[in-house]
């Protein structure tokens, strides 16, 4: 496995500026003073990527992967009945090809209907997701579509790195530290090749899904047991092989936050900003707020708002 | 009256650039290719005001209005049980001033805990508005306190009008046209004086709430009645004196949308854009979607979210 490299960022970048099709978007940045969130820190920085098509960042690292490989006549593939699929789903129809999504039969008809309305052809398969992984990769050796993995292929991670390319853009520096949630591990991945050590990277995982933190400790992936409040979307199981080559060089710190937590400061990003999130979305103001990461009084702290694929009813 | 002059504007965002509580946010501005909203122009920027303290764009006006006049012991009061009552019971707050808000009984008891919640004294009173503001003005008599009103005073005005100065500031020149929905007709103004005719200002109301719209037919303000899915914020019952003066010289034209076509773009801002916002918020892409505003090819068409105070289940 080649390291993923800042060049692959950049790629994805001029991909998606070329595109005619406009699909990826450019999510807002909002700076806001520390004490408008009631962290005494000089700003922090709100990176709105739950905005970005298909109502999260996959869009941009499934994008990417469409775009930098030739798609056969039977199109596209991928188990997941989360952001990972959704997001699939989407880029495919924008670009014409078929789509195949495999899930277990535990997801919900609500994604299920979903996908469909992506034009998506579902599978429902297996009692658990590993079951609905083998069929999908089963069927992938018969049709010979392209595969997309949520978190551990080279395109996906660096299109999730424009992110941080972004955030630079926008915010005219490197943020000092950034707060990234951590399923995979495909989204602090792209982050931390792109800023290296220019920001400091910080890892944002719930107790109950310690993919990264696990592998620190263990000094090698392992896998973990998930559950909670953000397993949907943060639950995978063991970080990937690219996240955990990038984080040994570029994460300088994996932190547990509990559902409670969590949920806390997703509803304060409602309440108090209108901000639609996902608790996955919500671990870097949790850190904030529990003082799970401190930061010094000069310093801009940059959250990236990775996804919105929530029934806002949860918010009421 | 004098007429509101851009000098008042600039003289709020001072105000709320050197106010060290910050309590005013810089809202983001959000530039999307107009094929991604599936409207044949150049770009449409979205003004995410939505994500204002308080929920709505009302905190600038009443925030300014505090800010400009000396705030008695007695406080501060305000009649209206929607989103100036809950704007001057923040922006109170955040100067310390006691707040008393009247609301008639027929206000939901969710709003009435909101008001609450902020620290204001809630005083339910009279069967409709108009018999609670005329208990409220009776009280002001007696204590002195400072007077909000949501839309005719010339301080509301103007602190509404720096979301234009904003606008122009982020976006590094004036849109072409800009889309903003009325009620008593407080944002429009601001933003018409702003831009003058630098901007095409084109005012968008409910055709169940139509106060502009009909002034502009019979050459003078004039009562309407007032209802329909967007009758919570934009349901003034009369276009405010200072908006009329400015809308016969800066206001384009005065669009009317149905109830089906503002619930309908609400439903896409949420569904494709996760932008979680209250009906009055969504007649701009309603008027765009259902072609009552038809821009040119090359042209940058602004949008002005204005709020999101809403139950979240609503949306789903």
């Amino acid at each position: 496995m080649t390291a993923l490299q800042r060049e692959d960022i950049q790629a994805a970048a001029d991909r998606f500026a070329s595109d005619a099709r406009g699909f990826i978007r450019t999510t807002p940045l909002w700076k806001l003073p520390g004490a408008a969130l009631g962290i005494s820190c000089a700003e922090v920085w709100l990176k709105l990527e739950h905005l970005q098509v298909a109502g999260s960042f996959k869009a941009r690292g499934m994008y990417n992967r469409l775009l930098s490989n030739p798609i056969p006549a039977s199109g596209v593939i991928v188990a997941s009945g989360g952001n990972a699929g959704i997001a699939t789903a989407a880029a495919a129809r924008a670009l014409g090809a078929p789509c195949e999504v495999f899930v277990p039969t535990v997801s919900s008809s609500a994604k299920q209907e979903k996908l469909r309305e992506l034009g998506a052809q579902v599978v429902v398969t297996g009692a658990v997701y590993a079951e609905a992984l083998e069929a999908c990769l089963a069927r992938q050796q018969q049709t010979g579509a392209l595969l997309t993995h949520a978190y551990d292929q080279a395109e996906v991670v660096a299109g999730a790195g424009t992110i941080a390319m972004e955030i630079e853009a926008q915010g005219g520096e490197p943020p000092d530290s950034v707060l990234v949630s951590v399923g995979g591990g495909g989204l602090v991945a792209g982050i931390a090749a792109w800023f290296e050590d220019r920001s400091a990277v910080i890892a944002l995982e719930p107790e109950l899904a310690p993919t990264l933190h696990r592998a620190r400790e263990l000094g090698q992936p392992v896998d973990v047991t998930v559950s909670g409040i953000a397993a949907d979307s943060l639950g995978a199981r063991r970080v990937g092989a690219i996240a955990w080559d990038v984080a040994q060089r570029h994460v300088r710190d994996a932190l547990l936050l509990s559902d409670p937590a969590i949920r806390a400061a997703q509803l304060t990003l409602w309440r108090e900003f209108k901000l639609a999130v996902e608790p996955a979305a919500a671990l870097g103001l949790a850190a904030l707020q529990r003082g799970a990461y401190v930061p010094k009084g000069d310093e801009i702290v940059a959250l990236v708002l990775c996804g919105a694929n929530l029934d806002p009813a949860t918010l009421a």
